[in-house]
């Protein structure tokens, strides 16, 4: 019966890092910690600082502290890792997945030290690997190691979708599998406006384009920026499941989630429809797919396991 | 009767800006245009597209735009100039004046084309001598442009204040008049916490050095962050400007204002205490100051009066 | 390039009017008008006066107030239509539509008088009927006169399947044709949980049991309250098409609209896919029916010709 | 570490149980358990079924039962007491008292059976005494026994505030002590619009006359209402109240709190400035009073006193 405030931790203060953490506290969703590295404790808690700031305009109740000291966190209730670096040019793949995959060992193993009940979601790419590099590594059940990936991939496509027929993204949903970006799979059957769908609102070759631009997301936004990738879209994406989980929602949100035979795949984290509340993923949802669907979910699971091989 | 989405137009794509532009949307205040220099076009849609990304998973309707085009922002019911350089090592304060009165100048032109009856907040720096800029340069009426301070200044008061006394922000009330900053006059006997005065709850040794600390807000984020300065408080008080008079709110909130004869001050932007309706500035409050606190405003505009000597 | 604030006039102080012009009040959709008989302005202005002085603490600036005077809603950019009497024991249908009718027209005379370019929402039973009632007695474009029945009636299939499945109401979408209540024409092939169609996740012969809940719904709130019917949903449904016409939000929203050719009918108000914008009903969406959902919802037609014939 | 939603119980399905449940369920502070006596357990389902199909519409995930089964209501967070009669014409206050008592003694009995470490908000009238009687009976430590009344008085107080100097209720606020209405003790000094003291922006006697129709405001509603009271501001009240306490926001809020000692008073509920939070009362704040504020004071608690006489 204790009321006490909720704890979040979120790993890395970078733009996506800190833009969670300012959502979290808009939402009141519980008080925030942001640890970035020692040398990036300053900065750190200048974002902090500023973010705390703005409460009392924005009518937010909620603690926010930089740090790099991951004391902090202790028991937190949902940790979210944003931490790592992106891939630069001349970088090769291997380079990159190696480089992250040695800070989300470092960093899960503070948070399991401080936290040991806590769920976990992951943001670091290459997501899929990396969420299953902090399973393996926390020892925690698969249910409360998760990656985030379908709600941005599902969020870029109901926007694109809203402005194609000119309606409120309110009454779009989208429908994604698999990996992240290029590798997603789209189900466009199960998208709709206002319920209705989309085959039946967009013609082919244009709802084709749609798609293929949300693969794309991500790289539009980058090429773009020209410095810089996404975070205020990924942010929100990964603040709607942790909502899920502190509120207890029980939301059918995509996530990346460790398939044990789901879906014909087995010891690999994969975007699938899940239930999330609570306990974390509560449960994977399976659905029937049509061939060129499995296809194209193999292809995209082959792809995640091709940069498995990658991980040290 | 027209039911068309109000426009608010952000001139600046920075940190600020750009914070600016996303809580606006948030709210669902309008559509936002976020304009930059044709160089900065590319990066500014990017963050626009990336913002309206977040809406079907933060819920909200509103388009955002990234452009270079003043025609874009044709008919805004508010114009928010964010525009214009930071103080780099080695500048002298002349430069930074005279540099960002260009902008202001070249901004102000274009504002006035596109929407001759627009009302504009301005937060670029130094906030008085600019905003009394963008007065000059626009001929609108005095209650049509306001500049941002006041409200970012008692943010930080109360925030320090909430932390002092473990209480919510939600309680505690701050007041303040005069110049950004180190020009800051705190009239602490108008603060308090449930209505209670602070000087009855905080020693007056340690809510001297609270307001000191307040003085040097914004560079204690630019000492932390270590390269840039605050912007999501910024960006969160300036949104609560334009929200009064957008919804029409008749808020008491402080507003750099154009006096004339107030406060025995004429022909200067100063911040005081002013009503934000739908008609911008409604009213200037004017109080009974102190001798001391009289004497703290006027070396306050005595200081803006110096910047002003530098405008070209 | 006026901002000032929006008005919405709610005809009918009883329990749905009343939490209506709350609800609205609450989002700072406008300021808010309750109409009533002049026999009932005091409870009336009680009533508004009660909301009023809930601002402070739920944090809304909006006015609201009580009256019998039709003046008090001049200009309305929205009128909310809820009066009329509620059919009692011993009373005949033939009774009940033509008293109602008689207050539509009556009412209806005033609010056109007054604001002659606003939008009308009907909530009044039985709803197709008095939609038709008004329209006709307005003389508005068809545009501009609107029923409501399918947001609440979807509304309640959504929170049946909610609870059937233990998920978030956030994810469940339903859909309905056809007229309220006994009449609803439910597509269940385009009702969803997270985009998954709830023909593939409940049972066939539970989900008939949870329409035909839906169905009744109604009338089990009625039999459960003894004495009475409900207001918080169907108040609830009535916000979000206003707020969907106030913000111009296209919204896609069933809707009572008049139909004059689409799905085969011509002349009469019936539910049907809508998209709600500044406009009104900007667009109604025409779907393929199976034939055995084209016999409902002609089954559904009839029954409200048959209440037409009543009208007087 | 266990994320269960938390759950707030509500005693009396009448109009203001009824707001409060429906009010704390669009804030998603939890699930709602609405309790009334056997005889009313069908209206009460179906006012808690009524507003449950209103989440899906209004965006909230919240349970919300009616129940008659104090089993129900085990381990609740919060429980809110609205049961008992309201003062009917020929009823003497004996009456009411001693009714109302023996209703707060069969509620608290339950209420401890079930959720011995519960925090209990009184709202039933006269509201002091049966605080008290709560906690007689409740055997519970003082600090989580608590009486609603001065959130309520200044919210009529600054509802008026603002309607007489056309402002934003967002920025004045009211300060109350002493026993709810007639008895309503306001320092006027410790009230503002924008931090400015009130008594510098209105006169003496125009705010005398607001302080006397805030004293009367209950009765206001009850007159023009003719047939019942307010219930939409004295819900916001309590759901203020209890958010303060779920969210732990440690807000300074008036609160009828059991004296002993502080205000030179002893073994006494009355209204006086606190802290809430987790722990419920953290703190009575205690402030120096002018001669005639305490005699006001004690006048008030006489007045309690006297009530507290007819107690059983």
């Amino acid at each position: 019966m204790t009321l006490k405030r909720k704890k979040i931790s979120v790993i890395g203060s970078g733009f996506t890092g800190a833009t969670t953490a300012f959502l979290l506290a808009q939402k009141e969703l519980g008080d925030v910690v942001i640890v970035d590295i020692p040398q990036m404790e300053n900065p750190t808690k200048g974002k902090a600082l500023d973010m705390l700031e703005a409460g009392p305009v924005q009518g937010f109740d909620a603690n926010i502290i930089g740090t790099s000291n991951y004391e902090d966190t202790k028991d937190s209730d949902i940790v979210i890792i944003t931490a790592g670096i992106a891939r630069k040019p001349g970088m090769s793949r291997d380079d990159l997945v190696q480089t992250n995959q040695k800070v989300m060992k470092s960093v899960t193993g503070e948070i399991v030290k401080h936290s040991p009940n806590t769920t976990i979601i992951v943001l670091t790419n290459p997501v899929d690997a990396m969420t299953y590099t902090v399973y393996k590594e926390s020892g925690f059940p698969k249910e409360r190691v998760i990656g985030q990936s379908g709600v941005l991939d599902s969020a870029r496509f109901r926007t694109f979708v809203a402005q194609e027929l000119n309606l409120s993204v309110k009454d779009i949903t989208g429908f994604v599998l698999g990996g992240h970006g290029d590798d997603m799979v789209p189900l466009v059957r199960y998208s709709y406006a206002g319920g209705i769908p989309l085959e039946t609102l967009i013609p082919a070759e244009r709802l084709a384009e749609i798609v293929e631009r949300t693969r794309k997301g991500g790289a539009e936004i980058v090429n773009l920026l020209g410095n810089g990738s996404a975070y205020y879209a990924p942010a929100a994406s990964i603040v709607e499941m942790a909502e899920a989980i502190l509120k207890d929602q029980r939301r059918v949100l995509p996530s990346i989630a460790y398939l044990e035979g789901e879906y014909g795949l087995q010891g690999i984290y994969l975007g699938v429809p899940t239930i999330l509340g609570a306990g974390g993923i509560e449960q994977i949802i399976e659905l029937d797919l049509t061939e060129s669907e499995k296809a194209e979910l193999e292809k995209s699971a082959a792809s995640v396991r091709n940069v498995m091989d990658i991980l040290a």
